[in-house]
């Protein structure tokens, strides 16, 4: 496909939305749906690295390169769909939330270390 | 913020970097450990509609929204994350995964029920 | 089997020690690792009642019936596994966490409502 | 507690049930809604252990131990309302699937590997 048809996160979304309608799927995808399938499909992406150490999931082979790449893809796809049925603009509510963890873990007292943000004077 | 600050998925996801990156937490950035960290984020996602019918999760009161506009974000930021150290374009992953869906999903037989593609014909 | 090999939590216990003994798999049994494992069947028994509604997760059909069986079993034995390298008696645990319950639950104020115990007095 | 009242699987089981039925909670637990729950809570585990090293993860202090335990807890007690709803024998479940988990795989080709059973001859 030429460059000027990259696709982009709009034509994602339009192409997913018009997916489902054709479909006819919209009676299934409620919120409380769409949340579990898209724990599911999390699921599956966990499943890749579950008994490979932390460096080799750093260093996978093609097969389980490409698996991860469907599974994210997958994760995303409902991630959209829950954000639509739901009227959120994800990336507002990315922005938000960026926000939101800079005055969690300031730098100061989170460098180096992943203490969760009520422990950090622990 | 002025309209011409609105976020992108170009300026969502250098922020993040940088945050990372600011406090020395590539190193705990394993593709597993990412992996991990996304489905617990599902699983607060899941958390607020578990007691909830399908027709209440579709209805949620302010509170309840505004977790899921949180949780949704969480997912997505890790999602950018390990996308971006399994050096993984989401956009791609996801137009990709929209043609295999299709293929797998033909409208003709897939339209009003919610039947996985190696059962479509049973 | 006769009635006198039914299975006990003991005989269970046991078998999967020595299954896990016999294939050198204790290696791969870090609780980090093992806990992902049980997410992942966790989400496998979701799966199966993802895009049904709640009347018909409560009828399933003889394959579906099935399917929950082994998925309950595969969380099942992971459950007993981490408990295992854990040095947790999950009875014991089990009996501790139902009378921590009724007391974050009383019946008083959570008859007939799913309310989490920290909104009991919204 | 005397010895002699050690919990035991049939106890806990009779407490779980009367205690969902004093709430009259078994409106709530459809099977559907269950296996949700049971999913959050293994999140809930696999959060304890997601920043972690696996060597890291065999070694708790005290605090993340006793999280550990009431998260097993949790996922135990759910497991086991979710076998009673759908009538599933949660020990000869399994059996069962220790049986099957032995042909599929074999400890002469499992041995020291924990390649998944459809791999084991890659």
């Amino acid at each position: 496909m030429p460059d000027m048809m990259k696709p982009t996160l709009t034509s994602i979304c339009e192409q997913l939305e018009a997916f489902a309608k054709a479909r006819d799927w919209d009676q299934y995808h409620s919120p409380k749906n769409i949340a579990m399938a898209l724990s599911v499909e999390a699921a599956e992406l966990v499943e890749i690295f579950q008994w490979k150490t932390e460096a080799e999931s750093a260093a996978l082979n093609p097969q389980d390169q490409l698996a991860a790449r469907h599974e994210i893809a997958d994760v995303f796809l409902y991630l959209l769909t829950i954000s639509r049925v739901l009227n959120i603009d994800i990336l507002q509510a990315a922005q938000e939330k960026l926000e939101l963890n800079a005055q969690k873990y300031p730098v100061v007292k989170s460098k180096g270390n992943a203490k969760k943000y009520d422990r950090l004077d622990d």
